[in-house]
């Protein structure tokens, strides 16, 4: 039988140690809007796999976790987290 | 007393209804590296707002969704979602 089609959330941002330019731009365009409340911004790059079903949930959080590692995140900059939802 | 500092999670991504050939193009190129199991792949933004603690925790969600709503999303083609987290 086949698993039941899973989505993937994978977050990647970038390091802690690593400048956000990006963010820095938007938080202080916020600020200047006036809006209240922020310390600091940062962006990163969110991506949503939909699976097909043909993986159970072991082998699809391996096979995401290696597209997560080898594909979408840049290891020298960046950092990622995903989550795996039936 | 002012509120603990929170962090907000904002992330964006375009309408289901709205073509996504970023993503497309992610999807065929993990297909050709010998990824398996993906049926569709999406790619959108995500921002991490730190908050400076002077708001209480309905002002952050009330700040934080006209941030999402009105800077940091386009409603022609693109939905948001957020969480604020202590």
């Amino acid at each position: 039988m086949l698993a039941t089609p899973m989505k993937a959330y994978v977050y990647v941002s970038l390091k802690k140690s690593v400048l956000d330019p990006q963010g820095k731009t938007i938080h202080s365009a916020l600020k200047k809007m006036g809006y209240r409340g922020l310390e600091e911004v940062r962006q990163g790059k969110y991506f949503e796999l939909t699976l097909d079903g043909g993986l159970t949930r072991p082998e699809a959080e391996a096979e995401i976790g290696r597209i997560a590692r080898e594909v979408l995140t840049n290891p020298v900059i960046e950092e990622f987290r995903f989550s795996l939802e039936e």
